[in-house]
């Protein structure tokens, strides 16, 4: 937690994004980490968790991180947390809280809200357009596709 | 849309990874694009509307979505929509539900369940561990860190 902490200054004082890091550690070992690289590098999917799962991934050659655990600065926000699902470590440490993070201005706390919504009542306008051409695709890859994703 | 589902066919065909695409476009024009990556790239947050929001916002040099909408081949999993939520497009349109994505095996249910629970009764043990560090980080940036996040 020590270095996820560390990457959390190191983040906002390089001018890389906000003050957030995370570390995945396996055996003992660091073998991923990230800090916040949203503003620096254009790509508002670049939080400290998400970035230090590709990372880990890169690493170990998986998309899966069975085995390992993940330390974060502070809670997940529901990106972030969705990641985790995907990426599946064993546990999770983290610090600060949503809360923590909703006085200093990310206020996660509203997508934590907007997620369970039903579609129509959510802030971001979504449409579902059902087509058929959609469906087919997704029959191509139950007949045939690589199931290794399951 | 025809642009998404037509990257969902290809993202199978070409086995870079499950059956999904997305497009982000502005003023008409596709700004973005993206298919599953997952296996292909060892990347469990490669999904189509990720790699979408990454390449759009590369190609506008901005990490806010605002005036552009995202067409996805199905409805964003939760870190998806955590992301879309991040990046702000003006809308979202999608063909296929989760509960399709359910009947080929891919269970985003799952984890729409398990983000609004309460942290302790979550399936993926997270454990908070307060640390007056953190919290010197946080207390860094309220000081003195760049806003433009917020």
């Amino acid at each position: 937690m020590q270095k996820a902490i560390e990457l959390s200054f190191q983040g906002q004082r390089e001018g890389t994004g906000g003050p957030f890091g995370a570390v995945v550690v396996r055996d003992g070992v660091i073998v991923g980490q990230g800090q916040n690289l949203v503003t620096s590098t254009n790509d508002p999917t670049a939080h400290a968790e998400i970035v230090a799962i590709r990372d880990a991934c890169r690493t170990l050659g998986t998309f899966q991180l069975a085995g390992c655990e993940l330390y974060t600065s502070c809670e997940p926000c529901p990106m972030c947390l969705g990641a985790i699902y995907w990426a599946r470590p064993d546990r999770v440490y983290f610090a600060n809280t949503r809360h923590d993070a909703a006085n200093i201005g990310f206020d996660d706390a509203f997508i934590y809200d907007e997620i369970p919504l039903p579609i129509q009542e959510r802030k971001i306008e979504m449409i579902h357009l059902p087509m058929p051409e959609a469906q087919a695709a997704f029959q191509e890859w139950q007949r045939g596709g690589d199931k290794s994703l399951h």
